[in-house]
């Protein structure tokens, strides 16, 4: 196994967008993008056992770095053959490099140059990640793609805090790639910088010509309005290589999926399909429902006719019943009919890029998601 | 669609046990006995989609005529399409009659001739359980197999409460048949009389005076210990008719079901290998294990050789992970493979009956339980 194994090939790109079909591959298959990544926390999406995960559509998981390296160990997950035999994930996976948790999870981060120091959300005790660190631990975890360590900050925050940590994210990129020795796993960076576009545009320069085999836009939906994030987003893209897949980290809710693949990015992980799913919220062609509705008490209609998961070949009734009686079945079945929407969703788009007509998908799709004609 | 849709062939009893090998047809299909029925209490067999539950072997689930009453409530399961349509289960299923959650969930069931009165444990409502509204319930349910709502008393206790309860089990037993209207919903009877095999026989002689198509033994697993369960099992088998099936209430573990199988009994019921699956115990040829245990941390071992649920696909340091992380993925798992394990424990026993060879069949098992030389 070596480099080789990693290509992206850009077949087309939207005659009215700048919205991208791609391929990408990687040893352990490839991704056809746009694409969505669910979210294997724990080396597992939540509830759904591995055959279930697929079955949804899903080319390519995502793997948290932080999450495992506390629990079971990263060390301990070598020892399980990696992240891919743990989980029994013959695909592609990708782990993030710890750096989000750093921000989100740890109200005592005490970050400088050297690296992030926290406690751990289990037990408290002191943990140091390095970006040499983070990358030990993803070459344990095996995982296709990793990530840099980078630094994120929140938004809004002041300018020089958002430079600082620009110019660190930048400094640890290159450290990162200088301890990163695995054949078989490429190293994405990430381009950090705030919602001020002059940072954005100067770190995903100063990065570009540090030539990494995929780029990431990171430290978004961290509290900043949609819009603000559409134009961090359209000022960073334009500057990044066409020749690389580009990944837009831990977004989002449908709209803003289509949204981000419009302004040409590739690749997407978020919690929201299960973490909403367990809490008894579904994404269909009629916008979101709310499972607990009363309204739905002896509803014998599918959540959403034609889609193939094993929610809709039950009754809305039903899967009201699951959530009121808490049921583990309810979280666990709108969690599969969530990631198939999202699956679905992309294909789709994939489809329509191809054909040349993706805007006139995005507006029939945010039509439909507005129209709430259906069981609401 | 009438009754004649039901029927009992024996095909076979073991040349050195009572063991016996039948077939119960329904209008769901047939039942290859003996078997075991998952318990689907509230319209789900525990974090299982209903496709999981099908490829564990199950052939016939059971659902709790107690909690689906008042949890969506008998009429919106009807409305629904009946508890096969809702949970999307196309096989036979049975329903209780509600009468061993009067005893087990209920502290202040009062019960008298007329039907039991009790408080709801979702919202301390009371409740009114005849043995006409048992009946009318499981019509809305719409179950293959009804029971007959039944007196259950702890064990031990007075003589005179126990022969109580079987005087009333009977006369109930009457009336749920008085009430019973479907033409595609067969009443099993419930034979009581406690430890007493004086009772039990009398019970049993009575009420297959009164020609019912099945016979549970119910009562047992209350308290009791194994050997009186077995006692009590063995004064009232041999006065069942040997051309209906005999059902086992609630048990049990896996040498339980072997001895009772031994015995003459062709269906059972628990919630052990989903209660324990989730609570991390799993079943095998090795005897039971726990697999929070440190020892399986990086333990690249299947839980069981050769078995082909889901669970079996990873290494026990991963399913070790699942129940150290508290993910829904572990209970999940664990409840595939103990349903799985008992399916083909049963499967395993229906071909050594046809062999004369269920009694070496049974020690063998009970040898491999007791080996503990796999992984512990």
């Amino acid at each position: 196994m070596n480099k080789s194994a990693f290509s992206f090939q850009l077949h087309h790109v939207d005659a009215r967008s700048a919205a991208r079909r791609s391929t990408f591959h990687t040893p352990h298959g490839a991704v056809e993008m746009p694409a969505f990544m669910p979210v294997a926390t724990q080396g597992t999406v939540k509830g759904l056992d591995i055959g279930r995960v697929r079955e949804t559509g899903a080319q390519m998981v995502l793997g948290n770095t932080y999450h495992l390296s506390l629990r079971p160990g990263a060390e301990t997950v070598a020892a399980l053959g990696g992240l891919h035999a743990m989980m029994g994930w013959d695909g592609p996976i990708l782990t993030d490099s710890g750096g989000f948790q750093i921000f989100s999870l740890s109200q005592m981060a005490e970050i400088t140059d050297e690296g992030a120091r926290f406690r751990s959300h289990i037990d408290g005790s002191l943990i140091d990640l390095s970006p040499e660190r983070s990358v030990e631990i993803q070459e344990h975890l095996g995982s296709d793609v990793a990530m840099v360590l980078d630094h994120v900050v929140a938004l809004p925050s002041a300018p020089e805090v958002v430079h600082d940590a620009m110019e660190r994210t930048i400094r640890w990129a290159e450290r990162c790639r200088e301890a990163a020795s695995r054949d078989d796993q490429v190293l994405f960076a990430i381009v950090q910088g705030g919602l001020d576009a002059r940072l954005r545009v100067a770190c995903a320069e100063r990065l570009r010509a540090l030539d990494f085999p995929g780029y990431a836009i990171g430290g978004l939906s961290v509290g900043e309005t949609p819009a603000e994030m559409l134009e961090a987003l359209e000022a960073t893209l334009p500057v990044l290589p066409t020749d690389r897949p580009r990944y837009l980290m831990g977004v989002g809710r449908p709209e803003d999926l289509l949204e981000a693949i419009g302004r040409g990015v590739d690749l997407f992980d978020c919690v929201i399909p299960t973490r909403n799913g367990r809490n008894a919220l579904a994404f269909t062609e009629r916008g979101p429902l709310r499972l607990r509705n009363q309204q739905f008490q002896q509803d014998t209609r599918p959540l959403e006719e034609g889609c193939p998961c094993p929610a809709c070949r039950h009754s809305l009734g039903y899967l009201r019943h699951l959530f009121m009686a808490r049921e583990m079945l309810g979280p666990v079945l709108l969690s599969m009919h969530n990631l198939t929407y999202y699956q679905r969703l992309l294909a789709a788009a994939r489809e329509a890029i191809l054909a040349d007509r993706f805007e006139a998908f995005r507006r029939e799709k945010f039509e439909g998601w507005a129209s709430r004609d259906g069981p609401r």
